[in-house]
């Protein structure tokens, strides 16, 4: 697997396990019936701000992250990021390597650190992720995200100085 | 005083105080180079979220305020708000009753907590004015803000169920 700059070209690669996952509603805060033309202009971010693709040994696109500043002004030094790994390659530590990926990012551009702002509670492969990453959960917003199936759960603000 | 819907006529009279304040660095994360074009197509939001202005007796536009859904989708039941005071009438109560305003709305509008991402930990008078009208600091990002008379201090995420 090798992680590479993302072209509009890897759009129509992107959006099937994307608009999978979004549709799902368990773990992104983007409206469930989002269009592909306004998820691609969110996702597929220009320079000094980045998107990546995940790319397997044959080519296959299988994960994507985006990176950014998380505030402007005199809150700009603090980056964020969100990452989509294709749900039939999970576990294989696509997710991992996407969130390395954007660290080093992130420290390169000068960065004093990551948040994420909203990390749905119950996403916990998500969330242990980040911690062992160095992440922590600076605070929740208790009943922030309505889960399809586990009804008002809570929304990690988590955070991890560079 | 009074506090009514903004239109696009009200932005020549927001725009001088507002820019003095984004100018000055020291309470929102904007870029203090905003433009006003820019400016306005942040602060003017559409139906269903809404701007306001408080108006004195005289008809001077004193301060304003924005209210909106703070995240998408299945977090899209919290809002958000943010609020402007000329700082040439600050302490006469025009943020209390802005923000008393905006929790009216969102009320009203069906959301069930109002939340706050970007607290300037410095701007003592905010953070004691939100807290006592029954937000909490849910985390604060370790320097997350680089005011530019006390260096590096936090940001917090405030919040208020409904």
């Amino acid at each position: 697997m090798m992680i590479r700059e993302a072209t509009a070209e890897d759009w129509a690669a992107i959006w099937p396990f994307f608009h999978r996952i979004v549709r799902a509603g368990e773990t992104f805060t983007y409206p469930v019936d989002l269009t592909a033309d306004t998820a691609r202009d969110w996702w597929l971010l220009r320079a000094p701000n980045r998107t990546v693709v995940a790319v397997d040994d044959d080519g296959t696109v299988v994960g994507t992250a985006k990176m950014n500043n998380n505030q402007w002004g005199n809150g700009a030094h603090v980056a964020s990021a969100s990452f989509m790994v294709d749900p039939d390659r999970a576990g294989r530590g696509i997710g991992r390597a996407l969130c390395e990926h954007t660290l080093d990012w992130a420290r390169r551009q000068g960065f004093r650190a990551m948040q994420f702002n909203a990390v749905v509670a119950t996403n916990t492969p998500a969330v242990h992720l980040y911690e062992s990453l160095g992440f922590r959960v600076l605070g929740t917003v208790p009943e922030g995200f309505r889960h399809p199936v586990h009804g008002l759960v809570g929304l990690h603000v988590m955070h991890r100085p560079l």
